[in-house]
């Protein structure tokens, strides 16, 4: 039976040094997205490798055709020890707009942003590079006591979650025999409060869809040419504003295909959490809940499905005016799926509905941007019971089980590829601005994070 | 009497230098609605000054709040000469996008573009450089050889017409007594083709808006907050989407006030003018007219209102996919007006329509970017019949009366400031690229563009 208590008084004493080697990590600027940043992408994944060499897995840094994995493995301290595949990514967000960053986004502080709530600042120190740190520091603290870690451990560090994971599945395919294992734990999620830890069981899946509409072979002069000439600004808003009917539903054929009602005791016992549309949307400035009607924060952003345009561009917009017709307009769009909807059928289904809007001498160009549908995980399983109660006891809370807005494809491919489920666990909160300017993690996060994933591995080898 | 024969065999003479010093003007950046380039601006405007002393102006650059005028008095052969004010505007466009660009913008080259057809490629050569020194040009010639000039002319020149003339109406009204002439000569259109001059009658006004539209207090990711919060791009698209009906009408509240249907001789008079849909929308790799149903193109963009949104951003618009929801969106939008429309009616339903639109918790910014009405000139003035006389020995084609799709609200400014009507004379082809990349001008529109104007000057000149 090991020492936990030694172990999380460990983690205490570490904490300045684990601040130190996350806002390391932090620095580098590894923005995968992005293909000025490869070089940084690379500098991260080697930066990793020589941590976890220094607490004794044996790390490699591994090429892709894009940006390369981080693998590692360490034996457990018992032979019949159970078997973990930890996975969490090293790249970034962009992060424009810069100029509403507060402080470079690549200059980590520690601030005080309330009396008593400490915070990491910086790019990624929430998403993911601080949650895949609180594990590695886990790690470092069982085996400062110990001298082992209590599980066997296997990780793996991704480069490209932030741009579609195109180099995953190739890599989980070549090397399904190596990184296989009982389960996977997956650290890129939140918790429920600042003092309620979860773990999430339903995740929403993503297809991203790139549309670029072409119209005249130049801009034009829209004198010139206004009221005669085809505006592929024009076509591309009427699509996009035909996305949705008036009662927020998606107007897609077949969309809703494999969309489930969400069964009365789960909706019931979110109810209970009492998120209302004021709490969950007054954060950010906003009060009106914006999709489908009738339905709850939660149920819209767990358990529903829906389409996003995340970027839009079109003709001029400099500084001042140009009275032109745009050659070209586009824009990026985004589904999260649910339930049992197929990524490739929605897919088609926009691509279906985009070109019935082009008008015979215009054309459209499709890019894709990755898929993955929504996933389910079982509400009962012993990882998450043992999980669920070592959370609970290093919060003095209740953990709880949630669903998820976002999706995390890996948990799919992990599924898919290697036939093993996942346990969602993660640290963040929803003030964290993942993907916005003045991202931060909070210090109470990292800190009782990494002894949450110490008290975790103990109670996973707990028979 | 003037020898006009000698003047127009100068004008051939000159014409190597008329072509370099045009190329000089040409490399001067003057892009008016960027602030990096008003050092340019103003190089331009003095440069010009330079060049009009040199042929016996009196003249000299006028500061204003933005960039400078050029004005310049050159007096008439005879005390009771007609007095005349020339018009045009030494600002260009933006270059953007500068990668689809054959040479660079500003190194003026002259080109063959088929057997014995030589063009000036350049930002500004048709808009407005080029057309503005065909007067310049005529003026020398006739210094050259009479030592004076058949009429009284001033000069006014513009640099900031292709962003929206903020400094134009004070201007106006400061010096109105030194620029009040008896009519102006505007130079600032087009031929109806390569071997037809026309002279503009009607012109359509313009009204410019750019709204923005604010969302939550930051971007959001679209997992955690997609489906629940409100996303400015959809309100945007859908509000940009019901700006035209299923006919191509706009839906403005009372925006057809005032305009009416043009006179059945007109359009029959426009209709042996041969240009048809595809020979119009041809050029420029469209078939199909995309505004009003059952209207010709010279109607749609001669004598109908238009609304068109000339530019758009939000959100993400960088390589790869970013799964956000933007904080805010905004469009440039502008109107096309005809007949008596009223742009400030015209501004102000836009903006009551688009603050139905936005939802209680979101905000929309309202940014002006210039107004003018539409302008019918007299069909049988005096003026008008003798430039009209003397374009058409000049070309040895009958020159044409015409519409102008885009306006030109300095006619419409010294109508109401000055009490002047215009004469709307130029030399630019359809296919000038004026506003886009690769703009140019027909090397044989400059010379007997030159040549044009020394004609109609004589011709002003005669009781």
């Amino acid at each position: 039976m090991t020492d936990i208590s030694a172990v999380l008084d460990r983690a205490d004493q570490n904490l300045q040094d684990s601040i130190d080697r996350l806002f390391s990590l932090v620095r580098i600027q590894s923005i995968s997205t992005d293909p000025a940043y490869k070089a940084e992408c690379r500098k991260a994944a080697e930066w990793l490798v020589v941590e976890l060499k220094g607490i004794g897995f044996d790390a490699s840094v591994r090429d892709t055709a894009g940006h390369p994995m981080v693998v590692a493995h360490h034996e457990g301290a018992t032979a019949d020890a159970p078997h973990v595949l930890f996975y969490g990514h090293y790249d970034v967000q962009p992060v424009d707009p810069i100029e509403l960053w507060e402080d470079s986004p690549f200059e980590p502080k520690i601030k005080e942003i309330s009396p008593g709530r400490k915070v990491l600042t910086g790019r990624g120190t929430a998403d993911d590079k601080g949650q895949l740190m609180t594990f590695v520091e886990a790690c470092r603290a069982y085996k400062e006591i110990n001298g082992s870690l209590p599980i066997r451990v296997t990780i793996l560090f991704e480069g490209e979650e932030e741009s579609g994971s195109p180099s995953l599945k190739p890599f989980l395919d070549a090397n399904a025999a190596e990184l296989k294992a009982e389960f996977a734990l997956v650290c890129d999620t939140g918790m429920w409060d600042g003092d309620t830890p979860a773990i999430a069981a339903a995740l929403r899946g993503l297809v991203g869809e790139e549309i670029v509409i072409k119209a005249a072979d130049r801009d034009l002069h829209s004198g010139l040419f206004g009221g005669a000439a085809a505006n592929p600004i024009h076509i591309l808003t009427g699509i996009l504003a035909g996305l949705h009917d008036e009662t927020g539903r998606v107007t897609l054929d077949g969309f809703y295909e494999g969309v489930e009602e969400t069964p009365t005791n789960i909706k019931e016992g979110w109810e209970t959490l009492g998120r209302s549309s004021e709490s969950f949307l007054g954060g950010v400035g906003l009060s009106i809940p914006s999709g489908e009607k009738g339905r709850s924060v939660l149920e819209l952003t767990w358990a529903r499905p829906t389409a996003e345009v995340n970027g839009i561009t079109g003709g001029y917009t400099g500084e001042g005016f140009k009275t032109v017709i745009a050659a070209q307009a586009s824009a990026k769009v985004s589904f999260r799926l649910v339930g049992d909807q197929n990524p490739a059928k929605v897919r088609e289904a926009f691509r279906a509905y985009v070109r019935s809007k082009i008008p015979g001498d215009c054309s459209v160009e499709f890019h894709e941007h990755g898929a993955s549908p929504a996933i389910q995980l079982s509400y009962d399983s012993p990882e998450l019971t043992k999980a669920k109660a070592a959370l609970s006891e290093e919060w003095k809370n209740p953990a709880v089980i949630i669903g998820m807005g976002g999706s995390i494809p890996i948990v799919g491919d992990f599924q898919k590829q290697l036939g093993m489920d996942s346990l969602l666990v993660g640290f963040g909160l929803v003030d964290d601005r993942i993907h916005s300017p003045n991202e931060k993690y909070d210090l109470k996060s990292y800190h009782k994070g990494i002894r949450s994933w110490a008290r975790i591995m103990t109670a996973l080898a707990q028979k």
